[in-house]
């Protein structure tokens, strides 16, 4: 909770007080550490573990599904895009250098390979995630996309989510399909190869 | 177990007897039937449930971890790729006609949902799946590619397996990011597109 939350609930703030988390915040961080100890998420669990009511967490989620998508982009950001800037050089910084926050690789790979088994085990979640996450982080590489196309860098047909899919699409298949490692610099450079590829095909 | 198999072992074959399956392929359903059940896979288990001996499995496996893979890759194929053919559309029916070989979808979603799910649990897993089916499936893929590049059909220095990883990058990302089904014409047509970018930027 920030300061300004903790002023409006009526708590005092100051230096002399460690800032005390909020009860959405205690709540995510009683479902991540459920998570991470391979525990089943259920209301009760995460009540317990939490010291907040079920009446908190069920006024902040619809679902225990919302709630675990959210914990588990806990930590990710939505990156911004200067899609003024030189397009290829944005969505390369985008992909490889601001890994942080592109991918959220500053979270940890446990729990990116913990999200990827939660999901495929559970689809509701998947999509809840796709909806309120990813679609919303990928947002700035379509915009970028898309000015790529109405200034004339791309073919005009060029559809733009497809070409995303593939980018990305590679990056996962290292991390789904090869249990590679990213920081690897043969994995990066095979995702460069590629997005190299990409891009050509994206030309006029 | 084949009939030349039977024979083999002594036993008898004819019309009027039912295949009886062998010991290795006893062993490989009753790990299915674990896996397809979310039950953990012990070797306590999979003997009570194949009803072969311990023996009997490590003389076939080293580990449980290569028979879960080699059940996992249970009834998917190693599709043959003509080489001499056109190879856009050789490569076209691989990723999106010869669906039930090339990426084994008569092996139904739930266990593809559940192979990703195990693999990401276990990175030992996913790389012994990795090393004994993904690489050989990818093979003939692959030498199309090559031949592609022989042929002067494609840039000299393409590096082939990232543009793969690209292919089927894209494949993956509806599954395990969009949580599309394959199935789905708008899916299929995004992956279509992808190719048509990525198979643009290959040339010379």
């Amino acid at each position: 909770m920030t300061a300004e939350a903790e002023r409006a609930a009526g708590r005092p703030t100051g230096p002399g007080r460690p800032p005390e988390p909020g009860h959405d915040e205690k709540i995510i961080q009683a479902t991540l550490r459920l998570i991470d100890q391979d525990k089943p998420v259920t209301v009760n669990a995460v009540v317990a573990g939490s010291g907040v009511s079920r009446a908190a967490l069920y006024r902040r989620w619809n679902s225990l599904t919302d709630l675990m998508a959210d914990a588990l982009n806990h930590g990710r950001a939505t990156p911004e895009v200067d899609i003024t800037d030189d397009l290829k050089r944005t969505l390369l910084e985008m992909l490889f250098e601001r890994l942080d926050e592109a991918r959220g690789m500053g979270y940890p790979q446990r729990r990116f390979r913990k999200r990827l088994e939660l999901v495929m085990a559970d689809r509701d979640l998947q999509w809840a995630y796709w909806n309120s996450h990813v679609t919303r982080r990928r947002h700035g590489m379509i915009e970028a996309l898309r000015a790529g196309v109405d200034r004339g860098e791309f073919r005009a047909d060029l559809d733009v989510e497809s070409a995303l899919d593939a980018m990305l699409g590679v990056i996962y298949y290292q991390l789904v399909v090869r249990g590679a490692d990213l920081a690897d610099p043969e994995t990066e450079q095979r995702c460069r190869q590629a997005f190299d590829v990409i891009w050509r095909g994206m030309g006029v």
